[in-house]
């Protein structure tokens, strides 16, 4: 047994289908964004990101940088063990109760990150009922399927955002089987919404508990940023509402709120929460402090969805493959995973724009892409630039334009 | 279906054995460790705090609060991003070259948290050899038996600490097949460590890779803090070294450091690793730090030794059931979960001290403990508060003495 030939060739095989990852050595610069420093063996020049989950900019604002010095400052670096053994800070406390009553739910509780969130969550919420059939949307996140795997329960996967399907396969369950619905309010790599109104429907017509990850959608949609099913009315027909604090509210860490017993049978039961250490006082503190400047931010939501829709209608306008979106994100489709690559590349190269290529496994073969992020801070100038380079870019490389 | 009543009736039975965690609410002082303020329903007092994971008291320490405060006002309050996708900052890049460099090892790997670590980094391992079997030890962390899990690889589990056990395993699997032997250096609740030489001898003998979890000694034992393989110089031998930053080194994160290959091989196919938001820049500054000033600090650790030994001999001198331990961990067997919660309720409403009742399932049943972890910072004062209220409280509840 040759161990290290056996991890060589797993690279080889990633290399060999161009999907070999390098990360981009950046620099935020607090205040400048979406402006970075950029690293490689060349130097370090001044880069335009595109393609941030900071998607509203909180990560530099001025209330958050605040709140996270004055945590560090009082509270100190780490919190000092995991929430049961002398890790719960009194800023998880009132972050968790901040986090419930955004989303008007009995209770909250925060883990290490979205995934860690998804994963312990789904897999002990149906571990602990009798026999539980999971139906997951096939697009769901990997958080998720690691979530649905872990559980050990039955699975069936329905058709992305199919709700036909779905009801499909409740129909063929007796109503008394306990079912977990678990799907997203806005799915990452298309910017597409899930069906919510449907999905409720559906899992009150068939006795199903319901699971809505809303990473993408927290902090941007709803009068209080609560997200997608606050926008439509809907919080309160879902089970659990899960969530980051990554993205739009800019820090780290991630959530679920729902009922108490949910909340609290998920705390005394998931490994995935129990057994790490809680998340430091400077990034709890940054969280609070960016859920609620966000709750009565509404200007910075109208802002973003305008910077989005612009954007998708200039890129339009120019022949661009914009793939169909009705969220915030923009997909500009490739479909080839060394093209992919070769068109950031040269946009990172000749351009100064900084746009990840995203290939499989994070989206399917084939539907390779450039997904990008506007945010109110990208202005009519930087966007300008943006459109013509990646015309030049499509053109230069022979990228297929939109039909 | 009642969904409610089956969270419900869980929560029912984990309050029936006594063990419903209730979540201690403090607001540590930086400056002032081991002092913090608890607060609860009869409002806010001072306690110290004898269970905290932050070992060494690194958590406020004034180079480390620097460098969280610097990151924070210089890179903002998160990442913006996965590591692949705008989420690698130059932090990160410099955190994991310094965690190479102390445990002497090509590359290293930062993520979410140790748990995150060891789940993704030995689920990803063993998937990556081909009909990989690992053996675990018996009393390996919940993270590493999730990583176990995780994997669907064989696994056999040799008893704790028992290398006959393991040869006899060993032996009787073809030289030829991948076994990955997975084990710790320190056990976090009973503070006894693993006999690393013996297992790398048995390592090389029977062809297998050792992944050595070491969460609990870096930053603490080792002339650089690297852990107890610098300490014992097997620190070559073993081929992925896994740690946290959550303990010793005061912040919050975990990662592992080995062959390039392997890094590599992790980084690029582990999805709880992939799929998630990098850590905060405050956390990343910190943890950089915070390595470097461990890395010079040998007083500091022989300061934490004297402590830790100084509170078991005292203990033993006063009857009380201190449990074998050669680390800095002081483990006291209380055997009982209601009376263990009772004794820490007590020790914190009379005195002041804050000592988390550690039940099962993080300890086996019948071993229900108080775990004890003395800092450079607690002093001959505070230690003499805590023995002669240790004293009272195990009369006072008639808890057996050391027999």
């Amino acid at each position: 047994m040759n161990y290290k030939s056996h991890f060589e060739s797993a690279l080889d095989k990633v290399r060999r289908e161009g999907r070999y990852r390098v990360f981009a050595d950046l620099a935020r610069q607090a205040g400048a964004f979406p402006a970075a420093h950029h690293r490689d063996p060349a130097g370090v020049r001044e880069v335009t990101v595109w393609c941030s989950n900071d998607y509203l900019g909180m990560g530099q604002h001025p209330d958050v940088l605040a709140a996270a010095t004055e945590a560090v400052q009082t509270y100190g670096a780490g919190a000092g063990g995991t929430r049961n053994i002398s890790g719960t800070t009194h800023l998880h406390v009132l972050l968790e109760a901040e986090l419930a009553s955004l989303h008007d739910k009995d209770q909250a509780l925060v883990m290490s990150s979205g995934f860690v969130a998804n994963e312990a969550a789904i897999s002990t919420i149906a571990q602990l009922l009798p026999d539980c059939l999971i139906l997951s949307d096939a697009y769901n996140h990997a958080s998720m399927i690691a979530g649905v795997r872990h559980s050990g329960c039955e699975k069936q996967i329905f058709r992305h955002n199919d709700v036909a399907h779905l009801e499909q396969l409740l129909r063929a369950q007796p109503r008394e089987r306990a079912k977990l619905i678990v799907f997203e309010s806005v799915y990452s790599m298309d910017g597409d919404f899930g069906p919510i109104a449907e999905i409720v429907e559906l899992a009150k017509r068939y006795n199903a508990m319901t699971f809505l990850d809303e990473v993408h959608a927290v902090g941007m949609y709803g009068a209080h940023g609560a997200g997608v099913a606050e926008r439509d009315g809907l919080m309160a027909e879902i089970d659990v509402i899960q969530g980051t604090l990554a993205k739009a509210f800019g820090c780290m860490g991630g959530y679920i709120a729902a009922d108490g017993a949910i909340i609290d049978a998920v705390r005394s039961h998931a490994p995935g929460f129990i057994f790490t250490s809680s998340l430091a006082p400077a990034v709890v503190g940054a969280a609070l402090a960016s859920v609620q400047y966000l709750k009565q931010a509404s200007a910075l939501r109208e802002r973003h969805q305008e910077r989005a829709a612009c954007l998708k209608r200039r890129l339009h306008a120019a022949g661009l493959p914009v793939m169909p979106s009705p969220s915030h994100i923009v997909p500009l489709l490739v479909g080839e995973p060394r093209r992919c690559k070769e068109a950031s590349d040269m946009l990172m190269a000749q351009y100064g724009i900084y746009i990840q290529p995203i290939n499989y496994p994070t989206v399917q073969r084939g539907t390779e892409r450039l997904r990008i992020t506007p945010t109110p801070l990208h202005d009519d100038a930087v966007m300008d630039r943006l459109v013509e380079a990646l015309g030049e870019v499509w053109s230069h490389l022979e990228i297929r334009l939109a039909a």
